[in-house]
Order: structure tokens, then C-alpha cells, then sequence
């Protein structure tokens, strides 16, 4: 006999399958366009707005789980990149190599975060990354391959900043889109490593 | 005999007493707190809100004059670290301590314009600066000071990049407003500097 789906179980399976589907959605149409409308969202979901506002009741509120969504991503991005193996100096550059095949797929979703939730309000949701970042920094600094005479924060900052300015660039089109993940990869090399005839 | 002072001539010179007033209170109000208000200004600059409003027809338009009085201040300051003179790289560090020092005493106005005209419409406010960064670049990388296995574009957005970071993490009180100078100056000559072991 075939397992018996309540009527609940189905609205469930339907509102989970919608919200994934909405999600996906946010994404794309966020990342090609900052200015997405929930319309348009919408459409691309294949969803009626009234299921769209019954899942996110403001353009706000589906930005900021769509941000969420994308930063678990570049989250399991890292973990991948394994940031305690080999050198710190190599594991950070496949950290910022992962960010930035990551940031490469959503350009404009990170201009629609900064336009709504500002600067700031960016860098406060990258506060797990950022975590990561500044221990794999730590032990750099401890096994003599990063610099010790800035200070360590400064060091994050400067990390997260210029793979933030990198996406600014390209999205500009100051900077090849192609170019970027090398570019990125050499300038924080460079900004972290032992300044020439220092020990 | 003394010379006669028509009642066209000291209205004038009132006005345009009370704009430099209004221009000098604004650039103090806005230092300290980016979201000072026009009432406040009004009040640090001595005149009453009709006269201010006389000048400025909005909040706006007084925040985009006062960034553009000290964007001029900046450039003068750019004029006398001389960029034509000594190498392009000790020149670039006194460019860099100059644009922190004109910073350092408005964070306040910097986090006011990002509100207001967004990150990528500030940035469109420095172009000459821009410009004479780009040039003293160029000059460095001809000279074989600087390193030329990226593309200069991003090494003055590099430059520009690392200057503003460093004024929003003071102002996120995550960098010691005392170490900027150093921080930003070492950080930028080893963005740019030619990577170890290449000619």
C-alpha cells in the first residue's frame, strides 16, 4: 500500500518547495539586477505574489534571506578551500579564490545588500567568514608567513576589503571580470607578506 | 574721505560671509555626526534657518557644498606632497599621508556623503585626485618603483580603496585612529611594490 500524504504533509512539501524556489530566484534576478522587483522575483520563481508576501511580507525581508542563503554558501566555499592545511599564505589565497567565485555569481546582489543595509550592515553579516579569515590570519602571523607589524584587525579589514573592492571594480567595469580572482589574489598576497628585509 | 559702501555691496558682503559660515559649520556638524541636521548647522554657523535655506534649498545640497569645499582642501593638500618630486613611491606615501590627514577630520562628513551619494558617487567626486594618483602610478611604474603585473587602474583603486577602509574602521573604532597613517602608508607601498624575486 502507498504511504497515505495528509493534505498538511502536501502543504508543507509545496510551501518548502516554493520557498527554495523563491530563493533561487532572489538570487538570480538580485545578482543580475540590484534593482530587482518582488515582481519580477516572483515570475521567476513561478510563484503568484500572494505566495511570494505570504513567504517574505517585504523586498527587505527576502534580500536579507537570499544574503543569508549566498553567505552559508560562500561559508561551505570555505570549509572546502580547507584553511588549516599547508601554508597560510597559500590557504588564504584559496580563501579569497573561493569569496571571489562566489561574489563573481551575485555582483549585484552584494549592491542591493549595501543599498539597503549599508556598508556596515555588509560587513556585520560576514561576521562568521570574517572569524575565519582572522584566525587563518592569526596563524600566518605565527608561523612567520604574514606580517606582524599591523595590526591583526587591520589585516582582516584589508582581506575582506579588497575582494569587496574587486566586485566594486569589476561591477564598474574598472576591472576584467576575468582578471579579478588573480588580481585579488596577488594584491592581498602582497599587503600581508613580511615587508622586504624584515624577519 | 571714506568709500562709500552701497546697500548692494554690504548685502553681498553679508551673503557671502555667511556662506563661508554656513560652509565651515557644515563641515564641523557633519565631521562630528553625519546625520547633523540643518537646524544644528544653522545654529554653529549663526544664522537663522531662512537664511540658511537661502543658500541651500535642501540638507543635500549643503552636504554636496561642503564636500566639495573640502575636496579642494584635499587637493591643495595633494599640491603641496608634490608629486613630481623624489621617487614615485616616497611620493605616493606623502600623497597618502596627506588625503588620511584631510580625512581624519571629517569621518564623520565621508560617512554623511556614503549615505547620501552612495559609495560609487563619492568615489565619482574624487576623480582629480583620482587622476593625479593614476598619473603619479604611471610614473612610478615607468620608473620601475611600482609593480606593472596589474593593471594600474586597480592599483589606484587600490590606493583610494585602502584610504577610505582605513577611515571607515577608525571610525568603527576596529582600527587606532593614531596608527592610520602608518597602517594606510605601509599597507599601500606594499600593495604596489614589485613582488620579491621579480625584476
Amino acid at each position: 500500500m502507498a504511504p497515505r500524504v495528509t493534505p498538511d504533509q502536501r502543504r508543507r512539501a509545496d510551501a518548502e518547495r516554493n520557498l527554495a524556489a523563491i530563493i533561487k530566484a532572489g538570487r538570480e534576478c538580485f545578482g543580475r539586477n540590484p534593482s530587482a522587483s518582488m515582481t519580477e522575483i516572483a515570475q521567476a520563481a513561478g510563484v503568484g505574489r500572494v505566495t511570494l508576501y505570504g513567504h517574505f511580507s517585504s523586498r527587505e525581508e527576502l534580500l536579507e534571506a537570499v544574503l543569508h542563503d549566498t553567505l552559508t554558501h560562500a561559508q561551505q566555499a570555505f570549509d572546502a578551500a580547507e584553511p588549516q592545511s599547508g601554508t597560510a599564505a597559500d590557504a588564504l589565497s584559496r580563501l579569497v579564490r573561493a569569496s571571489w567565485q562566489v561574489l563573481d555569481g551575485c555582483l549585484g546582489l552584494r549592491a542591493a545588500a549595501v543599498l539597503t543595509f549599508g556598508e556596515s550592515g555588509v560587513r556585520r553579516r560576514h561576521e562568521v567568514m570574517l572569524g575565519r579569515v582572522d584566525a587563518l590570519i592569526g596563524r600566518g602571523q605565527d608561523e612567520g608567513d604574514f606580517r606582524t607589524d599591523l595590526p591583526r584587525d587591520w589585516l582582516v579589514a584589508t582581506t575582506y576589503g579588497l575582494i569587496h573592492l574587486a566586485a566594486d571594480e569589476v561591477a564598474a567595469r574598472r576591472l576584467a571580470r576575468d582578471d579579478a580572482g588573480r588580481t585579488i589574489e596577488a594584491t592581498v598576497r602582497a599587503a600581508l607578506a613580511i615587508p622586504h628585509g624584515r624577519g
